[in-house]
């Protein structure tokens, strides 16, 4: 559909003087398809970004609801393919997005249910803030979810889910649809309409071939796209932030801030992010804790895990409990404070502006 | 501004029944601003990009008599900074960007006019179809612009243009606006009214340290974001274009095709792209020459530098002459067909879909 | 030291005619300290490599008794710095190299002994076949050192050693000695004559802040030239080796090859060797396992870490049994078989030649 | 052949009290093979590199006497392959090796000649101090050699030299022979007994597809191992070297230090050096300048080009003059005076330490 250009006559500095002459010049701008850019640069080229995206804050109980509500009447199956109901963020439009680049999505399971097999270019993962009973099958590969899990299926490898047991389950999906929508980079396909493995394995078999510290299968040497480990369990998570608040505690280094840990989730072949597009940590703040206010360049996406707090991002301040949602839009300063500890998952689309060489962040005073 | 969710309920396979609940369901969405995936997902997540954008063609003699007659109404200076034209695409609400990601637009320049200083994160570059006389002066460095040179400012460095000559002049501009306004990650920062050098050297200091063919001054060896070297002059350019012809009539590789050479613009510290996001070459077809029909994840924008010929862009097809510029968008096939021989030079997108690990492209039979 | 130059005339194809007058030449090129190709070709660039050093194996038993009378004789302190002796292969002319590139000594301390401290850049592991009771403290961070675990003393850290327990300690030490010593790029430093923190922790700082898979803090973000885990523990190694069989055995991928599995040891901020110029690795045969017969370019040593088998090395076959050590020079053909289970400790020097493009490797049938 | 082990008990600090026991245990470790630290830790973990290598100067006039007297009695065919005569440091034991690493020799070419077609895995590269008339065919693309051309053969390509003149040639060979037969890595392959190309073109394929500054040719954008120009032509070199010592005059950045103009030959494919063990470089200084004194880990090789200087490498000063050969041992401070103007070139083995991370460099005061 081919859209009409408007190109409309503005006042200011530098400015062309408003005559006929001028208004004829814009109406020959639009039948040529044309647009100036002294009228428009104030919008495209401001001094520090200025995203569209607006801060807000999902309540997971709320999330919850309509997500039970959607599993009595929303059937999951070929076509729909997903029962997964997605933040939009006020700032842009209608369109489901959490922010411009990122995709954050409450997905529900009922008992015995199957979510049918596909793949796609887009990269997602999935993060448990509560239950169990769900296996993601990923080429192949059951990965059992459980809270605490941040579980990873990169882009195009053929997925579908599996509940075995009676009770629904629900998590946060991430991924980064919006980003490639807009750069038209999307490939889709189906597979089965069933997930053809129903096994129920504690550990899925990649993380038996990868999730061992520091050590890697000598059979797969080449560095990989994306991380092989299908899942990050709670159990190393927790270790890993507790470890680094005792290191803290005694006096040496490994916290960003003090009463701050976080660790970040990598790809064992890279020591880089899991996966192009998308970062993921987990943070843990010791009681009473207030950040430092920081802000960067790209957006990210907060989930309380355990824990209850408050955020400030730019002019806005929400107290937050488990399984909130917070969205950070590009350059908008954050500040977190804990009540007691606070667990925090967050996932940003940082790899983009790094591998791009747009990154930048700072901590205000 | 906030923006109202709308949720529609949609019809077809894996969709749920339309009832009072349903109905009720998505109000309930709409309230809490969440959209399910299931009714969306056709356009989110189809099989291969489907871009907004569409295949279009630009004429030159059309931009350039527009550029004239702003050169009279228009004037360049502090506030609008620039007196440059931006091609805005059909498909894309009238916005100034030629492709989803990318701005194209023709910059005029008056004798004796000076374009004031600044600086911005967007990376841009000038390639020059006709005229000479203008110098842009980048980080203090003034580069001589020339038919057939290609130019570079990469991101945040300051620049100015300055047109000593008694003639005017016009050139393409191309930049990464549209990507840099989606993700985020503009910075712009104002630099002096006037240029300070008005100084009109032959060759920029750019070029001798940096345009010696496999030579780097050892005093600068580590690998640069962007290309250093500030023009790749049009003798350069037109001397490799003419090997890989002369090559291949001598039965030896290094043309892309039969009758079609082409050389990229790179970065002399990494042998990658010249600038993050951006691609750029130019192509050279021998007379009678039709290229392979070839399509590409990422968009492209052509602009015929010399010769007359046809271009081919999914379903459309135009003649081209001197000049005229042609945008491609993602995953849309292409075929150039040469009447004479056909110069024409290239950029594109690409960088960003490799870093991403998001490239794909495909010859079709 | 000065070197006379002798230059001997040879016979055969390509030589040139012994005369009088070449017999002149040849003294002139001794004058002016030349030495001519057509006479050394042979030795120099032979068709595939031809290393002097010989295929070996130490046993550890002779080792250790050896190591023993050492910890009777021989003190442990500044100057001598180490009680460590070296495996000299027998083709390398009495130098104290396990292969032209690499080291390996069993190390020997006393009950209640220090090692003094100081740094090198050479690089340094640790292995331990049996025993425990020292922490090697490496920039201040005691790590313990039990069977089976493989600890890292990259090169400029200061560490030093101290055996807190009742029983002597022997271990095995591998460092790239000779490659350093060749190419001249050896520094040294003292530290204190004691160690200085004497505490005993069952894991050290750095495995609290790095040995988590897969996860790492997000307080220190950039890759290392080393691995920052400063210990690999024998219960990951085992679970690793063990599950990549039970996958075998489950019909799924992973093992090198049927009834051999391996893990390499890797740096987590790269996903490469855990050295720059040393690679690790642990093997495990099932019983009857025979390997393929490979070569490759460089040099290794394996030391048998449990079970019993019999390698072949080039035209040699030796019986192994826990802790002996085997020396594989570059290009030299080596098959492995177990009797019953086999697990070996690996190491090489691959990456030198990994890195300058230099690695070649084969199955022979 | 096996080399016996002598073991020698020394005198000083951390040494073992003399007794029977000990020469007893001494002659142990000679039985197994043993070495211990404690004996040689002085010589194999100096405070700083302690080089073999000795620096020295060899004489060009000397170089090409003798190489004249073999163009007449050594034939140039097969076996001896190359009539090619090596620097023989006086500190390396009479190996044909001018550093532990590197390889230089003069080579010479009687009119009508062909040196025979082989290749090898050890990198090469031809610089030409004087004469024309030899084409060297690498890979089957006859490359011409003039004055100042520095030429590549890199490892693993077929290549033979032809002289299609009157005169006999003389030039300087460069390789890592030392290196790679260190190492073990060396594959040799004989190809025809004569070039089968005897053309004489005046540019060589691999320049009219790769010799263009920041140009390379679309149809291959892949990095390589080696840089894929054959040919740096002395016309480059000498217009860069000039541009940086204009650049300085204008008070621009540039040179390596005043006076002292240098570039470095690189792969355009990567931006790094043109071979993954060797660097090469051109440097220029002005009329009366003295370098500062530099030393850096790893050992390297200069030839005078053009002028009269002096070298001083550690406490050894030459006068030197065009064509004289210089090797500087690892870690040798080294300073250069110009009388008038001085051209040198330079080869090293950086690349090797820059690559294992073991690089270090320091100015002294």
């Amino acid at each position: 559909m081919t859209s009409a250009i408007s190109v409309k006559a503005v006042d200011g500095p530098g400015q062309p003087v408003r005559t006929p002459a001028l208004d004829e010049l814009y109406r020959g701008f639009e039948r040529e398809l044309l647009v100036p850019l002294w009228t428009e640069i104030g919008d495209l080229m401001p001094d520090s970004p200025r995203p569209a995206a607006l801060p807000h804050v999902w309540r997971w109980q709320n999330l919850l609801e309509l997500a039970r509500r959607s599993g009595e009447l929303v059937p999951v199956g070929r076509g729909g393919e997903r029962r997964a109901i997605a933040l939009a963020n006020p700032g842009l439009g209608g369109a489901p997005f959490v922010t411009p680049t990122l995709w954050a999505a409450i997905q529900y399971l009922n008992p015995r249910e199957d979510a049918p097999v596909h793949r796609h270019t887009q990269h997602a993962f999935r993060f448990v803030i509560e239950g169990e009973g769900v296996w993601t099958v990923v080429d192949g590969d059951p990965v059992a979810m459980r809270r605490g899990d941040f579980l990873l299926t990169p882009g195009w490898r053929f997925h579908g889910h599996h509940n075995r047991s009676d009770t629904p389950m629900a998590w946060l999906d991430g991924l980064d649809i919006p980003f490639s929508h807009y750069i038209g980079s999307t490939f889709f396909e189906l597979g089965p309409d069933a997930v053809d493995d129903h096994s129920t394995p504690g550990r899925s078999r990649a993380e038996r071939l990868w999730a061992h510290p520091g050590l890697r299968p000598v059979s797969q040497t080449s560095p990989t796209t994306s991380s092989p480990i299908a899942a990050y369990r709670w159990e190393h998570t927790d270790a890993a932030l507790a470890d680094q608040l005792a290191l803290a505690a005694e006096g040496h280094p490994g916290v960003v801030e003090p009463g701050h840990a976080a660790v970040r989730f990598t790809n064992p072949t890279t020591g880089g992010d899991v996966m192009p597009t998308i970062r993921a940590e987990m943070h843990r703040l010791a009681a009473g804790t207030r950040t430092a206010t920081r802000r960067e360049v790209g957006s990210a996406v907060w989930q309380v895990f355990d824990g209850t707090g408050s955020v400030r991002v730019g002019d806005r301040e929400w107290p937050v409990h488990r399984g909130d949602v917070v969205a950070v839009p590009s350059w908008v300063p954050l500040t977190i404070v804990a009540d007691g500890g606070l667990d925090l998952f967050r996932f940003a689309d940082t790899p983009i502006f790094e591998r791009l060489h747009a990154d930048r962040a700072e901590i205000l005073p």
